[in-house]
């Protein structure tokens, strides 16, 4: 098939990398800066962050927790209390030294800032908030009563990254951080793996995006935590992408950090604490999940605009009365809910050429389009098309009828977004039970995740790792066996199994 | 009258600045860090900014303004270019130096971590955000048809302050800076005054404070803007906040940042700016103008609750029927909407003594707190109290009533709490055209506000605003007159009227 001429350059089978990268600019999502690593989120990219955020807030508010807001900067002594969370964040801290400028003319003539005012203790720019969440936890946490204590946070934090990606993986990043104690270690666990679960129908429910829930291994797990739960989406390079985690900190951070509290027994002991993120990542996952050659492809839920109607006015004399029917069904839209939020909807009635319209809200990725002519007025029809199929094709509908059906329509792109990312992965997991065809198997192009029987070390997968390039991306919580089968690498009989893949 | 039991310590009048901290510390708002000058702002607190939020953020779209997000960090050549505004930051900039952390084990054999990674040009942590986003819009603006430019960000700002106060003064803050491109001077003008008035309107709708707007003099202004508009608060100290401000910044930025497009007549020119911010600090304005010497009075807009429901259960046999009489209560309230959203309602049945309970909702400033004991019950009544009435005042309506006029109630609160701060207000500026009345005035303890002619230098103002420890806070916009009357200082005649006063 010939490639269209208005398709994204290259396309994803072309080079997907650099396809990503067009996507995100022909969609007007966000752009590089001048600083080293840090995006600028555009209104179109932000606007799905929004969306995200709404949603995510809501869940979180109606499973009890209440958002706070701490410090940017974290005093480096309190990083040195955890030495396994400060190592695991060292090579990637932004350190603040010094708290002014001073205006010193150069030898040039021109105006130079030099930092002045030395600070005695140096400060880091949060990479995660767990040291300073924690010593506000110490303060606040007296009795049992105190407890559980289940705090949120939405912030920018920063990690000095070296090859920077948009929304994949940035220096800075927005996200939310929930931080929580609790009086035990099964309500803790507990506690985990519920946001673990909210996050998996959060991204299928808003993000048409279905991912495998599972435990971390030891070698990837969060620095400083007993167990880390995470989410994994599969996206159209069959790389896996970590979208959110979920982590059992243990008694780890209560006892860097001193949070005690008096039990029911009149005894002091340390908390349980859990901390869980997903970030502007989530918006990098959702473009490799469903765009096409076309440009991006948004879920309904989250589209800034879902759907756009498209004035068609050949003729000067029937200029005016298609724009106004153009609005008047603007606003019968407006009058209905999706997903408990008024429907979005845009009439793009600038003096541009049709197709040029047309394709910038393809490429934005709107769910569904819609397009009024004179014949559709004369016949009361609207021409609707839909971004999840292809973008030539169209359906001519009574305008009542697509007024009656508007919501299952979002709901069936929303649904075959779901479906073809579901194939797409289920195609793309096998099992395999032989080291051969396992050590060939990362040598094919775009391989794969493989699901293997694991009883290795740390070290052990550490070095298979390295060798081909891919990680454990979790041992899948549905995929642990009854029965045992011999270890991949060692041969030793073990119920575990493990998934493996290249990831972003 | 004697000081009652429960009431805030130290009173208004005793020490109305740690008053203000008492008011803080007991409504659970907010908290000192470790972080010099930063703060945790606590659940209570944060509601009450995200309450804010929500609706400024409606304002902002409904005018036409899209939220995006900028980088966090400031290359240190964007500030040199624009040499007025640098100077006025530089000596309050956290300056970040270095990119990662090394371990490092000391002579006490404990780990320290030490910068390292020196960065060949450091970065500032944003004290604003003129520069990096201008750096943006010279990438984004070809050509008119890309004006006006409507962008807001909400976000955390740093700036390092030698006196930090809770809310009002802290040296990281959240807020939100809305920044706009122009392809005319009249345009960008028009922009600056409708966000100056959208802000006041906000303020009195939202916040229950009546603002004085004007414009600020030379010495006051934003650095690098041409004009700045400001609203002023007079709490109760009689002193002024800045609760917000709307900058004309001309064509400074956009020179200094080369922000220029292709005018309707095909010539290159460069854009007109404004930027504009209101922040945490009104958080710090409303409880100042509000609260009272039993703690925080929050207008009910913005209120994390807006009614809390106490049972009164002195008989066991009682007790869960009454319990179950408040919770459908709340039910029923919540199927009305205050201000476009839901109405936020608390039944607080934990197992404490009812005034313990009461009181701590005093001092978390709940606009309607309601009881229902087993009389009110049996009588369908419910005991209503008022928080801008004093904490002793009962009064019980019949339930039904009560549904009907909740929303009434919640008005009245409002209303009373928007008539007595301007009442403090106008009580509290007085006309001053004599030098030595105007200098003895200052003298006074609490001194309110003083209105003069005023055609005085920028040298002399400040001057006189050193004297006294006072500023002009503005040039009052309903106060300029058509009549000229001799300066205050100079004895030229004049149209021009200054407003004075001390300020936080």
């Amino acid at each position: 098939m010939a490639k269209p001429k208005n398709a994204i350059s290259p396309t994803r089978s072309e080079n997907f990398p650099e396809w990503y990268q067009q996507v995100v600019r022909n969609a007007d999502l966000a752009e590089n800066s001048e600083t080293r690593g840090c995006m600028v989120i555009k209104p179109w990219g932000f606007a799905i962050w929004e969306a995200i955020q709404r949603d995510l807030d809501a869940r979180f508010k109606a499973t009890g927790h209440e958002n706070a807001y701490f410090p940017l900067l974290i005093p480096l002594s309190y990083l040195e209390k955890e030495a396994e969370h400060a190592e695991g964040f060292a090579t990637e801290c932004a350190v603040v030294t010094h708290h002014r400028l001073e205006a010193v003319k150069g030898d040039d003539g021109k105006t130079k800032m030099i930092p002045k005012g030395k600070l005695a203790e140096p400060y880091v720019i949060r990479p995660t908030s767990e040291t300073i969440i924690g010593a506000a936890f110490s303060r606040w946490v007296e009795s049992y009563r105190d407890l559980p204590l289940l705090i949120n946070q939405w912030a920018n934090v920063m990690r000095w990254e070296m090859r920077p990606r948009l929304f994949l993986r940035t220096a800075e990043f927005l996200w939310q951080e929930g931080h929580t104690a609790h009086e035990t270690r099964e309500e803790a666990i507990t506690e985990t793996k519920m946001i673990h679960q909210l996050y998996s129908d959060a991204l299928r429910d808003l993000l048409a995006i279905p991912v495998i829930m599972g435990e971390k291994t030891e070698a990837e797990r969060f620095p400083g935590a007993e167990m880390t739960f995470t989410i994994e989406a599969m996206v159209q390079d069959k790389k896996a992408i970590q979208a959110g985690t979920s982590h059992y900190l243990g008694q780890n951070f209560a006892k860097a950090q001193n949070i005690t509290f008096v039990d029911r027994d009149n005894q002091e002991q340390h908390v349980h604490t859990t901390s869980w993120g997903v970030s502007t990542r989530l918006v990098g996952t959702l473009i490799m999940a469903h765009s096409d050659d076309d440009g991006l492809v948004l879920p309904p839920r989250i589209a800034p605009q879902q759907i756009v109607i498209i004035p068609v006015t050949p003729k000067p004399d029937s200029r005016d009365a298609i724009i106004d029917a153009c609005h008047a069904l603007a606003k019968r839209l407006r009058e209905q809910n999706y997903g408990g939020e008024v429907l979005r909807v845009k009439v793009d009635d600038r003096d541009l050429g049709g197709g040029v319209k047309k394709w910038e809200w393809v490429k934005k990725g709107v769910p569904l389009r819609v397009e009024i002519g004179p014949r559709d007025m004369a016949e009361r029809k609207v021409c609707l098309q839909r971004r999840d199929q292809p973008a030539h094709e169209k359906s001519f509908l009574d305008k009542e009828l697509f007024l009656r059906d508007v919501v299952e329509s979002l709901d069936a792109v929303h649904q075959s977004l779901l479906e073809k990312a579901r194939t797409l992965r289920e195609e793309n997991i096998s099992d395999c039970q032989d080291l051969a065809t396992f050590e060939k198997h990362w040598s094919t192009e775009d391989p794969g995740w493989l699901l293997t029987p694991w009883s290795g070390t740390r070290a052990e997968e550490e070095d298979l790792s390295k060798k081909h390039q891919i990680t454990v991306r979790c041992l899948p919580l549905d995929q642990q066996q009854e029965a045992e089968s011999p270890c991949l690498l060692t041969g030793k009989p073990t119920k575990s199994r493990a998934l493996w893949g290249r990831s972003y």
